[in-house]
């Protein structure tokens, strides 16, 4: 095997905190090992466009504790799928992935690391097939990758959530009202049922568990006839309807709220209990701000464990955390199975026993 | 003049970080000067029903850093306009203020102590005005009071504002977008400006200056020619629409956002630029928490001094920060103005010499 | 075997986040499961001294994000050998389990959840031996318990570090200068190591890592011939002096520094440089303040944990994390080793990879 | 008069929060006004030195939330006495006055504004007569300068003492012990107070307001007696010993701590009440992190300011805050008052009125 001397590394997909101690992690350990690092820009649209940028002990320098990503990110381009002006001046969507692997080789790019949710790892397995020198690192805010028991940017994600429930209860105690937080976690409800338990919340509304208004209503209920005249329901933007029915969101527009699950929530709860409701939506609060130590140590493994990936010669993997150990995973497997919420696992068991409903 | 033994307190309109320091401030200084504190609940209503507590000192142990109101607040029940049941089952608004009186005399209350917004200080002129001795706290945590610099509430919220405006910023860098974050001010853009200030916004909307959607535009295309690729929009929720539409809040249902001012900036903002945007609204994040600093000292203060005028028999009046000092002012003039941002003032001006834009 | 109708709880050693999170979990799920809960005062001197209370929903409402234990606590007192007046006024130590077992029956407490770490649940077995029903829940803030992947107070702790690192490396730059930042650790590393690595800490020194101050410096020159004027370091309290000497602790009085580990260093570090060095001890503010997300939720599931072992009658144990699952280990096991850091484990090689120095 | 195309800017003295955003403000607001601006490196040595960088929009983007000073700092250059070597290889103390109005000419610096204390602004005031324009820009974390309400720096230290006033509470409350937090503050009280007042402490000790020992004791005494077992007492690091001795820094080694005030104050304490005493010195802690939004407000609007005056050709004067403007001062009387708590005082007597006891 020839040796590498360089490495591109890209970040894909939505911003997460953690991030910046991933590039600095790779960057400061490609170095110590004598290779040099070049940061993709803007994810796999740089990769096509041929965007390197040289990345140096002073460019990584007091990045860790901020949040983004200073490579800038997509959650859009695919160049596999990558839309391209023909000679008549019309995009058409084509396969750019050999344009891709030929930027890699001109910048004399070795391997290729990823950064980056499912999505950005299925786009690193086909170059990985496509004979690219690949190794993923796991990135989802929301915790829905199977591969690992965890990434970063979910425990900054999860103080966020937590903070604001912990905000939302003295306004709710002191007007007596329901608050409804709504939280993100459109396939899995983690960050809702983990910041129900930390911030006390009454009621969990999550993916993994069905529930009805009237579940909802009943459990406000019980609440007041034991005296308390407030409660706090935390959902995640993926729980679905009972009804069937999608939450108001204006397709053509992705920006506007049109009441989504956690407006819904609120204004059914009050018409069936008379009792004031309001709803936050944390929204892209979540995804920013400085990362949590957790989420900075992490991270930081995470980067380091890749570059020794590609030292070892270990593509087509993923660097995976199986508490206490970093590990390597196949990105075939790492991108096949979502983690769920076990609805009837120990957490929520927990849950309930500490008085959490879930309306169902 | 009979000598006061007691002081009833009540703390009516919106929660606001700084309202538990004012209760125990209030109790504290009148036990040291031989005086009880008759806590009223949930405002201007339980002064309706009677409902008092009284405040020892381990009742308000322990509430200083905390936010809300151990005594619940209402933003709706006014006595002179209270719903009462007749003979007949049915619900009558009636003026309620005698009983209010009555059950002062019961408890034996000779002073009322009243925190709130204007909303708020008008229903205790109107008590002053029955020869209630009445003493106002003011509570604006929009800061659109023109008889005190500032009221406790408004530099928490404004930090919690400033904090969003800092986390969206990552997510905007990363991935070249429009982040719009609307905050609090229906009348007045004092949140929105400061916390544009404090974070950095590049674009501020407020109800003192009119905008329009070109004009966003424009300042986000001149920043795209220097180079910037993102742009943060901090708009106030009362910032009046540049086509005079109202936003789109259900009337028959308070609690559900059927896209505010921000949606629609956001929407208009992606229309005219291509540039992807998203919104995120602050809600009742900026009530909670624990008070900040400023707003625990300001609120103590002026419940030391509110007990020092019952003392001194100083009747019909607010306390007041007139830096550096806290004056009392009467109720008549503290509810008469809203303090506004001067569109053309010194604060205005500053921002402007940074490089903030008024979509004007 | 009879039923359980009354669970004693008490918390010893020092206060730590979580403990509060854990008395609600232990009370709520008691409850559900038709258990009272007796809460012990100040640890075991308080079941020496027959100070129960019974707790209800209510007392433990609101103390989810509250630091600190309601219970109250004490690291001095051990029931085996409790210092106890004699009939001639004088203070004896004498072994005093046996009233605290009979207090124990008098109100019919009929198990024992013990929180604490290793001196608590070694008496907690000794009691145990007595065949007294006692459950442990672990809690060290220094991470030093073998039987357990973390407790509950480690993962606040390190947030309070890294932010203090975080805040450190301004001051540092700016002037450009030496900061030592001495933390928690006694025995172990943990908390420096982790919160070096959070905070991008450029030296860390350890229990378990011997250094010399020539090591030190010469890093610190290494990174000035790099071109960076400042460096910080992280410095566990219980990190050995090179030259065998004992930082200066007063013992006959515990209050007084008169110059620490973080002191020393300091020192020599501006004797060796001749670079301006300054140091913070965080002391007690590592044990302060709201816990952490993770914090809340595996106090939360080791209270209701222990209340299951306590249904399963499942005695003489501890719960324990082994991740992802919450699992039994017999006390003795509990509290026989001690989790050092691993000089030459990933952590530490990590660390190296990043750039972080041992002074080795 | 010639007009001025480039401004040297410096920042002199200790770090401290809203350094940054002066440098952006000032960047920024030259910028727009056609001039540009000069970073002098390291306080008044940089000036000695010749050591300019000329600031961009690129290099002032991103430093609004962050602490201390990209230009860097120093607390110990003076201009009028400045060390340098002489032929023979000695270093001597001489006036470089010259040489730094020298460097200014050669790059053609017209005026000099400059952010620092009054040790800065009396070096400043020096130049100044000495025929440079110079604006002085106030920053004094301990809040000591009588010509400005305020300046930037303290509301953010305020933040960090009251953080941690809340923080020492549930270790007093758990322990029962007696926590003493020492707080910066060499020649006036204002943190000590207003962190006092904040978080609720229950002793204040300040350099305005001599305090004994015994009266220490008594005040823990009356609240032992109300059923207070714990007690908070924050100490200025200046407040002075009754007795007369200097606490114990070691002259030869700034870093040292050999028990400074507060350590004192706690030893006293535990001999004379016999409660468990503990100290803890907050040091740099107060001077790091991210500034409050008050603090960035007020300092892009003294940058701003300084510019405008510079285009007014005002100098030999200092910006400052009278309520709610900002206006200018005389140099000389900037310097000239230091600003002390009113031993007296509103404040005081409020404090007094919360129960806040000050040992005298």
């Amino acid at each position: 095997m020839e040796s590498i001397d360089r490495i591109a590394l890209l970040t894909g997909g939505g911003d997460c905190p953690g991030l910046n101690a991933v590039i600095r992690s790779v960057t400061k350990a490609a170095l110590r090992n004598g290779m040099e690092v070049l940061g993709v820009q803007d994810g796999f649209g740089g990769l096509v466009k041929g965007q390197f940028t040289l990345l140096g002990e002073k460019d990584v320098s007091g990045i860790l504790p901020r949040g983004g990503t200073i490579l800038g990110t997509s959650n859009r381009d695919n160049p596999f799928r990558f839309p391209m002006s023909n000679e008549n001046g019309e995009t058409l969507v084509e396969d750019a992935s050999d344009i891709a692997i030929e930027n890699m080789k001109q910048v004399g790019a070795g391997a290729l690391i990823v950064t980056g949710g499912d999505g950005t790892q299925s786009i690193a397995l086909d170059f990985s097939h496509l004979g690219v020198n690949v190794v993923g690192i796991p990135k989802t805010i929301d915790n829905d990758l199977m591969a690992t028991d965890v990434t970063f940017g979910f425990d900054s994600a999860l103080q966020c959530a937590t903070d604001a429930v912990d905000k939302l209860h003295t306004t709710a105690e002191s007007h007596h009202r329901v608050m409804v937080c709504e939280v993100m976690g459109r396939n899995s409800g983690w960050i809702a049922l983990m910041s129900g338990i930390a911030g006390g919340g009454d009621i969990v509304l999550i993916p993994e568990i069905p529930f009805t208004f009237d579940g909802i209503a009943r459990s406000i209920h019980e609440r007041r006839d034991h005296g308390k005249k407030f409660s706090i329901i935390v959902v995640a933007e993926g729980a679905p309807l009972p009804d069937g029915q999608q939450v108001g969101w204006v397709a053509s527009s992705g920006n506007m709220v049109l009441g989504g699950i956690g407006a819904r929530v609120a204004r059914e709860v009050e018409a069936r209990t008379g009792i004031e409701s309001r709803v936050t939506v944390l929204g892209h609060l979540q995804r920013g701000g400085t990362p949590s130590p957790f989420d900075r140590i992490l991270a930081t493994r995470f980067g380091v464990s890749a570059v020794e990936m590609v030292l070892n010669g270990e593509f087509g993997c993923m660097v995976a955390l199986k508490t206490p150990e970093i590990v390597s995973v196949p990105l075939e497997e790492a991108v096949k199975n979502q983690r769920k919420v076990p609805a009837d696992g120990e957490l929520v068991r927990f849950a309930r026993s500490v008085g959490t409903a879930f309306g169902d």
